[in-house]
């Protein structure tokens, strides 16, 4: 289904983030939204792409597949940020896939519009080198981790940064405002379901996390930064 | 050595393609140029940075540093290519270090200088977009192949995309291009330096790969394909 957008949707977006009234009303002009129910794929790897994507609502993971099957999760998007732009620089072929995780409303741009945009109003071409360049930095981060920290270390940067990214206080800690499995925690740090498993048990007998069936708590967000950070044990 | 560049040091680069002559001749208004002797460094990690650098000639290797002192190699930047530009948007702060691993001349420009360029020129924003596109690709690439491929995979890999960016045909195959060590690619494929030595001698045994002092030479490129996607040894 698609809908023509209401401009206060883009209200809060850092790709917009700067843009006068009447720059705005051009964006959503050029825009078309579109409700995806959780679990439908919004693109494939290898899809030809638009120019752009913008999430309203929802929660959507981006996955990416090797030649033999081994899938990757690149990052969760949240409401507000942008996905899927890379198709524009790469062939026109989206370099992984999105799923839906939740309900979601998109906004979205042909590769046309969203050129002649960013050159109408360069502050969108300039927000989103902002946004590619911050992601470049985390996966540039994510693989010195991998390259150089064991495992128990990787999965708590890993939730650390699901915390900044989504994180909302209750009563036990913070919670990871959408749903996660163990397999996404092992496809995001370079192991095995088992070795996921095996932590976060290890966590919860120790009272640091709570986690059940794609939902996790940080009970004690420092004791995790602690491990994050391989601080000597007496300092959690 | 700060000198006033000449616009022909433009030509060629990608983040400068599509700009007519009005607009290059802006361009090296705002920057200047200067060299820098091989093994000096051109910007520490944490510095405050420029608001970009492009390389002119030589060759520049991008290293990140972790809080215990691992270092993982980000890449190596050739002629034409533009690098640091990310502190841009990371606070002002260079997230890695550059040092020049060849005799080089860069051409740079401040913050500010940068960001009206890209204003008066959306093209080169558009541009910049593409290439750190590009860059984000590449290195969710390597934290796919980092999470999910066995190490002598990953050497080839490394080796094969090097020989992309900077391989030059010689009579006893594809040389890479500049100074290159075991522990530079140990760096690259979050490995030992112990385990580069022992897979390059075993390539070096079939007749693959030639190796010295910071010197590869690819003998069988067609062999590195076969190792790094894993084809049966068959046809290899």
């Amino acid at each position: 289904m698609t809908i023509a957008p209401d401009p206060a949707v883009l209200h809060g977006m850092p790709l917009f983030a700067g843009l006068d009234a009447a720059a705005l009303a051009d964006v959503v002009r050029q825009a078309r939204t579109a409700r995806i129910p959780k679990g439908a794929q919004i693109f494939a790897q290898g899809d030809e792409g638009a120019g752009g994507h913008a999430l309203i609502d929802g929660r959507v993971k981006i996955v990416q597949t090797g030649a033999e099957g081994q899938q990757v999760v690149i990052r969760f998007i949240g409401p507000g940020e942008m996905f899927g732009t890379l198709a524009m620089f790469m062939g026109g072929v989206y370099p992984a896939g999105a799923v839906a995780v939740a309900d979601c409303v998109e906004i979205r741009w042909t590769p046309a519009a969203m050129t002649a945009l960013m050159e109408r109003h360069p502050r969108i071409a300039l927000n989103a080198l902002g946004i590619i360049g911050g992601r470049l930095a985390e996966v540039q981060d994510r693989l010195r981790e991998l390259s150089t920290q064991r495992v128990e270390r990787r999965i708590a940067h890993a939730l650390l940064r699901l915390v900044r990214q989504a994180g909302r206080r209750v009563e036990a800690g913070v919670e990871i405002g959408f749903p996660l499995s163990r397999q996404d925690l092992a496809e995001m740090t370079g192991t095995t379901l088992h070795t996921v498993s095996r932590t976060l048990s290890a966590w919860e007998a120790q009272g640091l996390v709570e986690s059940g069936r794609q939902h996790v708590v940080i009970r004690k967000p420092h004791a995790l930064v602690a491990i994050a950070e391989d601080l000597p044990p007496a300092s959690r």
